[in-house]
């Protein structure tokens, strides 16, 4: 698998995050590299790029995205099945770890306990727009925000115990804020701790540190969570099934899943096989390079 | 779902531990039943029964299978895919949880994170040959024997450092002993944590307890375990995922596997599908009775 070239709707002159090796070009160039190009990976937003880009690009190449708007998600399948039949392209859509990784545990888990209780949690995880919200407040020189599970929900989730039906419930806040002055840091927790439909409806805790602690200890983009299943068999006989994830970097995380969806949106073009797909479609056989006789020795 | 009958070697008239209302016929007559059944489950022993087994009903049914010598599970695959690609039957072989979901994580973590480590721990667990050979020392009236992970082994896998590659280096065995005779228990333990190949290079502990406290807390068949892949995908940017199964009756989650799987092959052989396949091959889309639209919209 390689690069074959990265597109921008920036100035590609401008674009020198990427290795000094890789092409940079322009989106509106795109349909020059049809040839050179098995798959799209597409990085834009779901609010604004994918129902936009997605649908226009699986005219033209095997793509996979990693739209996440979990109430649209069916509309935006069925927006890029069409093209994608209609012009003999593969898509996958919705890739990621959620969704991805953990809906794929979300439907193992219900169809192996059907009678049990599958349950979501997010985090400990950095929050982009609560982070945002905390830098809002007035005195805030910088801060994050990061969601986190509530333990004792945790431990009732493994134990097929009741839980918070509500996210809200199941989950805390914890801030991390550099006050601009020492003494306003009662009326900033106050006000973040206060604030409604951010914070007020929560559990949460605001810790005050330095600006050097900041930036040494919460940089990275950590994210990650738990999906957990448990069910009841027969009296007395309990089963909890769990899948985790504890990640420096969403973004890089995302993107590792994403590469190997891609394999598998160009397995499936190479077998005639078009249209739109979410990874409930595909099989685990189509993310590995390996050839199956090995991995079924090696891993089965 | 419904069970159409239990096939017994054995005089059905003496299995008598299913619901009364569960049809029970001998396995010689099986071939009566064709056009009532859609899947059989085979719940046979991967040693003697289902290398002759899956075979030969693969030629009238469609079958899963629980074989679980790893060794041999590919070999085991090509004698199910012979008889079932002749006869248009559909068989899904190797279902469970090691091998079934451990080696789909263990896919997982391999294919997106390619670069990282996958280990598998098993246990806490019953281990039934072990078991046999605590129950053999004389002067043992009972006993159990767990396999039980090292949980500093379990934390170095967690956080990308090196752990044992034998898995008999990421394992302790804690054994319960019943003893005949108090003034016994110190030659019991001796023997035990000294016996070749099954503690002598183990990290051993034995528990002597009432014959009263083994009935009411070792009776169950527990097992379960742990695949987690960690790597780091840009200096100083760690990843892990996790998969575990924390289960009461290995027995019964067995079992749960192995009908969720019976529906992909059913599913299968209504596509006009045969022949014999892994979990790897098997999309999770084919393990729910719900509709796929549903699906999406509750659970990716």
């Amino acid at each position: 698998m390689e690069v074959a070239a990265v597109f921008t709707r920036r100035d590609p002159a401008t674009v020198t995050t990427v290795s000094p090796d890789t092409k940079v070009a322009a989106s509106a160039d795109m349909l020059d590299y049809q040839d050179d190009i098995d798959v799209m990976i597409l990085c834009g937003g779901s609010a604004s790029d994918l129902p936009e880009m997605s649908p226009e690009i699986a005219k033209s190449f095997n793509i996979v995205d990693s739209f996440d708007t979990h109430a649209t998600i069916l509309e935006h399948l069925h927006k890029v099945d069409e093209p994608a039949s209609a012009h003999g392209t593969s898509a996958i859509i919705g890739v990621g770890w959620d969704p991805g990784l953990f809906s794929l545990n979300r439907l193992l888990g219900e169809s192996i306990l059907p009678t049990g209780d599958t349950t979501s949690f997010w985090g400990e995880g950095l929050s982009q727009g609560h982070s945002e919200a905390v830098r809002g407040v007035k005195g805030v020189k910088d801060g994050v925000q990061y969601t986190v599970p509530i333990e004792s929900q945790l431990q009732q989730a493994r134990h097929g115990q009741s839980v918070h039906s509500d996210a809200g419930g199941r989950h805390k806040r914890v801030c991390y804020v550099v006050a601009e002055d020492e003494n306003e840091q009662e009326r900033i927790e106050n006000e973040i701790v206060h604030m409604p439909h951010y914070f007020a409806e929560y559990d949460t805790t605001v810790h005050f540190i330095s600006e050097d602690e900041l930036r040494k200890n919460h940089s990275k983009m950590k994210h990650g969570g738990f999906v957990i299943t448990s069910a009841e068999t027969s009296p007395d006989q309990y089963h909890t099934v769990e899948f985790s994830a504890d990640l420096d970097s969403n973004p890089e995380f995302t993107a590792s899943v994403l590469v190997a969806y891609a394999r598998a949106a160009a397995y499936y073009s190479k077998n005639g096989e078009s249209g739109a797909k979410t990874v409930f479609d595909v099989p685990f056989s189509y993310l590995t390079p390996e050839p199956i006789d090995q991995v079924i020795k090696n891993l089965l």
